[in-house]
């Protein structure tokens, strides 16, 4: 199952309990963090988030409220004695800048931290069940949406077909698998003849920070669950526009444009003590619009 | 009133509602922040600080949980349009990594940052109605205690005596100032002949993190509050030496020996699920001892 958890979902100052941003994508236990808001290390406490699990980071660009938190995680995963490789995905100065701290403090990583420099679009990782792929947004400085991709779910089994061939119910995980069988007089069973194409894979998006952009659209084209950010509301739009961010409606017309299934919105302004508005504005353009809560996990 | 209010009260990793090191120091409306662990901002708004009136913060070391908050709050303080001059007073290398942090960010504060490199003990600031001074100590890598010194109060008037003298009433703040009166046939009054000393000042002094150190005694004697770090209970004086961390009654023990007249015990390890032990120990050795609990004010 692919899923998102909301770990913060307020942009620059953490205001009305709600945090800098930070997410959690899960694919079938599998843990990986998108963007690290200060007080992320926290908030995964907070809802219990096996942070353990996390191996693989991913920040968007180098504004404060979306990696302030990494240092500190970086660190604490060090005073835990974690011991998997831990791998960090980001534009380049944030090795350096982490690189640095760790020197200042004398500190020496019981793990292996591997910085991975986002420049262009390209596929990051390909761990597992899962692959994730970064593409440039348009925003102050040098910034990447990531998007996760569930790999095809396995063959579906033509129950009659497999007994029709005789094949024993102990082979028919290896059926799903893919893998043909051999009857005992040597004839072979191609696994086409038994099974058919498994459930497609889902998709998640996460557009970070940007202005309205109809560029990105390729890469949110019918995803299941996208993520962008709707930092005003719709009466702000010029406000949006100078700081390289979005309104609420902005964000449902590109969901909508990009024919997505569903559309979270989240990185809301400080200015702002209520959401309720950002919902009802979006869903209004596209109605299948919801607001990205914390400690809330979206199924995708 | 001098005051301290805890804003975290923890060891490296946050743990148990815990939070990494911070604290504010409070002179008559003037805030002062003592190291600013990560979410330091935060748990200023869950304790409605009024951070727009610091202007002076000190860090004690660069271990990340005495610092790594104070990158957000400087870009906060940004972000709200703070005016005022803030003045950091840390060692060295803090100047660099913040500058870098805004940098990659391209933010452009609106207010003026000054950065004052602490290396040896020295009066830091006078301000007003206090004085800090700084203080090494020993810990893993290059540390310093703060004392805050409350400057001596206004002087005491002896009523009869300016009565003697036909001091009108409406001169009485004059002479608490430690002014002379002069009288109308040009007879002076001196000051001191209506006036006695008023109150001394009071102290409080931040420990930072030590191992036990009898040298740092000079720098605390008969202080009114000293905060001392209990990092460990006394089972575990060991690796409280390997590790430049004292105990509670290690930290008891030198507020014995300086004569303070109360202490407060902090920074405990994320070991630790409760502390009503660690002043247990500390009042074994050091009967005036209190926790430093997060959200408390401590008048000195």
């Amino acid at each position: 199952m692919l899923a998102v958890t909301i770990l913060g979902n307020n942009s620059a100052v953490p205001a009305f309990d709600r945090h800098p941003t930070s997410q959690v994508v899960t694919m079938d236990g599998e843990l990986f963090l998108v963007d690290c808001g200060e007080g992320t290390q926290i908030q995964m406490m907070k809802y219990k988030i096996r942070r353990s699990k996390i191996s693989h980071i991913f920040i968007s660009h180098l504004h404060g409220d979306h990696y302030f938190g990494l240092i500190g995680l970086i660190n604490t995963f060090g005073l835990l004695n974690h011991l998997q490789d831990l791998h960090i995905y980001a534009p380049s100065p944030l090795q350096e800048i982490i690189e640095w701290q760790l020197k200042v403090a004398r500190t020496t990583l019981p793990y292996k931290l591997y910085f991975h420099s986002i420049t262009k679009e390209e596929t990051l990782a390909d761990e597992g069940k899962i692959i994730v792929k970064c593409f440039p947004t348009i925003h102050r400085i040098e910034c990447y949406g990531f998007s996760f991709h569930q790999k095809k779910g396995k063959r579906r089994l033509i129950v009659e077909k497999a007994r029709e061939y005789e094949i024993p119910v102990a082979f028919y995980d290896k059926l799903k698998d893919g893998a043909d069988y051999a009857k005992k007089n040597g004839e072979l069973v191609k696994n086409e003849w038994v099974t058919e194409d498994g459930p497609p894979g889902k998709t998640y998006v996460y557009c970070a920070d940007t202005k309205y952009d109809e560029s990105i659209i390729p890469h949110i084209s019918d995803a299941d669950l996208v993520y962008h950010e709707t930092t005003y509301l719709d009466a702000l739009q010029q406000r949006a526009a100078d700081r390289f961010h979005s309104t609420s409606k902005q964000a449902a017309l590109i969901a909508k444009k990009a024919n997505v299934k569903k559309l979270l919105i989240g990185h809301f302004s400080s200015k702002y003590d209520t959401l309720e508005e950002f919902e009802t504005e979006a869903r209004e353009v596209f109605l299948n619009s919801e607001l990205a809560l914390e400690g809330v996990t979206y199924r995708v």
